[in-house]
């Protein structure tokens, strides 16, 4: 189940850029403590941020659009939140990316920084550090001028914005959390939801039978898979670059798969995109085409399976091989070791899955497993309750100025925050959407519920806006 | 003007305890990191706190009323805060009271905690550290129950208490934050108002001569010490421990006269107290009456300032010598090297006075010097904006559940919350009251202005605890 912990990554950059050359800024860079909470070192390193002053009045602007950047490069996030930059233009604001530490060139022992032999520099790759880095950015940007800061995420960056305007209600008038599961942790929520909501996207897609057909597709490989032909076959039908050559390649080879799933499910959207690979509109319907049919004999049941997953793999036609081991580096902008150093101190996320209710095979959540691989790994215990204990995890009544919108199309959905405490917290459901597709830039494909979503989102947000200035 | 912020430290000590066997409890440990915000290493070391829960009904108990404790041994905060044990008693609250970090018995290197050759053992005595102490205590105290805690606190505690609630309102359903000056920094408010305030209280005790004749003294201390004859005189008059003998000496001698007022203002309670040395009943109106008239004849003045002083260190009448070189060190329970150092990392308090309207000497206020002096004793560069980037300066718009109570002749009551930012932040004024009156044990002797104060807070705390469970 951990590839999914990596899918959060991929799930914030499955936006299409067809009008890149609307996000224009300057790259900047600014100075932070490595360690803002203790007084060990004075020792320091720069993060990065994109900035754009052009929709603003310069010498009188009206409020900063800030990015709480997440798991990677920042430029990609900037040129996938075409919301932000619209509504910036709208709202005449200032527009400000900020690099999460630790991802792009926001590296705080520069190439050094992941030196294996050196774990005592992840120590301060924590959420409350990357926090800390943001105050003191805005505090910088604000420059002692009275200006109104909204924060904007999406997926972990979304989990940022929320808790940042939770910790620092001084600091951002508001925060607009898109797709943000900050209830995916220890004891909130079960950790077979995830699973189950992709399920049910794959059931709805077209018909029932392609989760079904899913769903019995892994005794079929492991039956193809328990002959060194059959293995030879498999590797034919899905040209996988490596062969399978045992029992570890098979289970990593269907791991892919699952990571597939979810990334589809996420990646959801009615209108062509560019992520790990092209995919076509509803790209988790046309997957299901191939599996309409309920089969009964396994070998079709897998030749379906190949024919389904070139969707995902090959709609570009360029045809390329399918590299089931080294899915997550696809992209060469997203640093995946990152977050999974993330998932190792703080961001421990529980996932799990019931063969008997979802199209996945069955696992538990192991705490105790994923520590050990955690320690031998990066020499980290994770501490999978920092999170709740000082975000408050379901208990958001004192919270306000927060948008959280969820798309019931994305699995995330699942860890999201769909019911209000109060009335200062507003929730925001799109039945047609997939992982944040608000924060993208408008589309004419968009449904009704995106468009919907966006005006209010603009309007809450406008709101904060003015009554910053109303209670000055 | 350093001086006055280890007044702060004094000024929670200032609490008769004339009941001291209603404060009954176990005293107990819990196991913290050493550093929360990192990933550095798993190092951790046990704080204290005491617990009582002889008020509830241990089955099932109603709420947790927990003391953020401050600068000193914990013991001393609970023997001295009766209003917390009474207003227990009536809600049948479980009472803790922790013992901050870095204090009495907390020591996170034990007795090599404070090392001046181990100067990166003071690195994790900060505020937050302090706080997450406190919200895993709880965390742990809570046990898996839905039980609201109540936090509480008196000048730095209360501080701790405010700032508890403002980042962890999940954990503490609300903060009596009692003459707390969470505006006692850089930029928030003018570093002469303390002197101010305290002047205002000697001119109004008995009449203006009082503090007129403070504000003439400090020309006839010098004129006197001017010859060596008139320095063995001033050190006769005055009975103090060390003679003075230079210029340095008699500076030390008029700092402490100032502390010395300082800590009669903050005193100034309507009934006999024991702090640093046994106190009448209205301190500062007795320190008066000796200075009514005003002097013409500056040896007049001192002999006059000499019958004045003696008010505070020899009300027992055991006649001791004054020891102005060691004022800071007279109470075996309070460790005012922690605070030095606190003040040299975050709590960076500004003072400064000026003579033309207040009975002090000019000072002014030097970051630079300041900054050097701590990094010369303690190799600590201080940050004095940490607090106001974290907790939001005056900036409390978003923050809830608070009361702040000050005492109008108390000096810290400059740096206190006098205005609510919205209707759940409560602020109760005591014009009759000195430093944290109100979180003392009831007495005859109360003003009308406690008394009603106590009332109030008793029923807004009772408010949260009945939206708690209203809520749950």
């Amino acid at each position: 189940m951990y590839v999914y912990i990596c899918a959060l990554l991929f799930s914030s950059l499955l936006l299409a850029t067809s009008a890149q050359s609307k996000f224009e800024y300057e790259i900047k860079e600014f100075q932070v403590p490595l360690d803002h909470f203790s007084f060990l070192s004075n020792a320091s390193f720069s993060i990065r941020y994109l900035y754009n002053e052009s929709y603003a009045d310069k010498s009188n602007p009206k409020s900063i659009f800030f990015y709480t950047g997440n798991e990677g490069d920042i430029e990609w996030f900037a040129k996938n939140s075409g919301f932000v930059w619209e509504l910036a233009e709208k709202e005449r604001a200032i527009v400000v990316f900020a690099e999460h530490r630790y991802y792009g060139k926001s590296l705080p022992f520069g190439s050094d920084t992941f030196n294996a032999s050196k774990p005592e520099h992840l120590a301060y790759f924590t959420v409350e550090q990357t926090l800390e880095d943001y105050a003191l950015l805005i505090t910088f940007l604000r420059n002692g001028r009275q200006l109104p800061v909204v924060a904007f995420g999406g997926s972990y960056g979304g989990m940022l914005a929320a808790w940042f305007r939770i910790k620092y209600p001084h600091i951002v008038v508001g925060a607009l959390a898109a797709s943000a599961p900050i209830l995916q942790f220890e004891g909130l929520t079960p950790c077979d939801i995830f699973n189950e909501i992709t399920t049910s996207v794959f059931n709805t897609a077209y018909n029932a039978n392609c989760s079904a057909n899913i769903g019995k597709s892994w005794h079929a490989f492991e039956t193809m898979a328990a002959t060194d032909a059959g293995k030879k076959q498999l590797g034919d039908k899905f040209h996988l670059c490596e062969p399978i050559k045992n029992g570890d390649d098979l289970n990593q080879f269907m791991d892919y798969l699952e990571d597939v799933y979810a990334n589809l499910a996420m990646s959801n959207y009615p209108y062509n995109t560019n992520f790990l690979a092209p995919l076509p509109a509803n790209p988790v319907r046309q997957f299901c085409l191939y599996l309409k049919d309920l089969h009964a004999d396994e070998a079709d049941l897998v030749s379906s399976m190949a024919s389904a997953l070139a969707v995902y793999t090959n709609y570009s036609g360029s045809d390329p091989c399918v590299d089931y081991k080294n899915s997550n580096a696809s992209s060469a902008t997203v640093d995946s070791s990152g977050w999974e150093i993330q998932s190792c101190n703080q961001m421990v996320m529980p996932f799990c899955a019931n063969s008997s209710n979802t199209m996945y095979r069955t696992s538990t959540w192991d705490l105790k497993k994923v520590s050990d691989k955690c320690y031998k790994k990066f020499q980290l215990t994770p501490k999978p309750f920092d999170i709740v204990l000082r975000y408050g995890g379901r208990d958001l009544v004192a919270a306000s100025n927060i948008i959280f919108s969820n798309g019931l199309l994305d699995p995330w959905s699942g860890g999201g925050v769909l019911m209000s405490p109060n009335d200062r917290i507003h929730i925001i459901i799109l039945p047609e959407g997939a992982h944040h597709l608000d924060l993208r830039q408008s589309n004419p494909m968009d449904p009704a519920s995106v468009v919907d979503a966006r005006q209010k989102e603009a309007a809450i947000i406008g709101q904060w806006i003015s009554e910053f200035y109303r209670y000055l």
